[in-house]
């Protein structure tokens, strides 16, 4: 996958949110794009509190939208914005509860094929420990 | 699995929504449980605006939610309300866009052990098509 | 997915194996399909010594084995004989270990697309217990 | 997971497969430690005809094994030999059809607790292109 080049930057990225898929803000700006680099993309998340679970954790279908909304977006830094790529499949590990604070997601792109591409998310608390860990599969439209 | 029965009703889970796990309440009552039967529970999610995405489908955070939420439930249905039950993997595959309507999950547990619990759920549209499909295993606490 | 009605018999899926797919048959015949019927096809396993484990059980890459083929077998039942069709994610949960004697796979069409199909599939014993359970999405090629 | 070492080298790795689980030898001795470090276990395949695919490819039940040894032996190389950890979940992605050659399966901890563990796989082919990626959670049990 050494060859692979980001088509958008991580502004491009944030205007196509902002332009094209703004019910990712439904809660506010608690997205934001980090950093694009080569088949990598960094997204940040600040929790708000419909975000947390009582006794202080970050909830699950709030991990899991993290690591498909950075997943989706890593694609989409190397394709263009192909807004009707859609995940086919997720995986998810929850390995430990994440304190209530920001968490960073580092989506990898494994796989970028005309039909299909298969990213892994890793979700790192502020210690750099991997809290949670996804892999998934998007099918991306035919131009 | 034949021999499974549950030990909470209905009513009960939902008092124990009610009073344990309120957050799940957070946008409203959009959660309700339809069944509960040997081996099974059937859990009903009624979307609001916020569930849905633009062009007119549930988003898949909110699928995944459902899943989790009805898997967790239907562990719970049949070991108690041991409510530090935890998902460790959930595996989703999305299968068709659900239309913005009611949708609902049944449950079904694979396997219940003492310290692991693997859950099969069918997401149905109004159409009884399964437009998800997802397993997840659950560690469950020491008594 | 009521309207699915294969395009092969129980028959013609056994002649397809031993004509263009005979390295199942590497380990002698083990493998015999006992079924095809909409969305359906069950295959049955006769493990042998090379397919056990010592304490006496079958093999976790014989079940993956089992899982991939009777999925790979319900779409060609439902498409035809495209060989090139393949496996692009596999999600196998083991719940119980199986006593070292026949199996049958139970695979079922989730979702028959174009280019994509998912499949569920049950790996039962004698007994009917569900030992292990796979869902699997498959490529397939363009026509 | 910065603090976690070996408490056994690869060498000792060897000679537990050699003694306590010698049918992973039934096709000869395709499996070779390379490495055993810091929450990391690297283990080679060199396929056999029967691991093989007409068209030339090494088959799906052999990188699933590959996978699933690998992250079976990472976690041995940090908690000992404690033969009955099993595999309860494996998620495997099929990303690129491996030659017919020698593969080198990379497996990190990605949780090592007191019941459970889970890794992730990397299958890397002589160009170190990631031809499958697997994650697998284990049981680890009582002592």
């Amino acid at each position: 996958m050494t060859e692979l080049t980001p088509v958008m930057t991580a502004s491009e990225i944030e205007h196509f949110l902002d332009t094209q898929f703004s019910e990712v803000h439904v809660d506010g700006r608690v997205f934001s794009v980090i950093d694009v680099s080569p088949a990598k993309t960094t997204l940040r998340l600040d929790p708000i509190a419909r975000h947390l679970r009582p006794g202080g954790t970050v909830s699950g279908p709030t991990l899991f939208a993290l690591a498909d909304v950075c997943a989706y977006l890593v694609i989409l830094a190397h394709i263009g914005p192909m807004k009707h790529t859609v995940t086919t499949n997720l995986n998810i590990n929850f390995m430990h509860k994440p304190k209530p604070g920001p968490l960073n997601c580092v989506s990898t792109l494994l796989k970028l094929g005309k039909r299909l591409a298969v990213v892994n998310c890793d979700i790192l608390d502020e210690n750099k420990t991997i809290v949670a860990q996804a892999t998934a599969t998007y099918s991306i439209p035919s131009k």
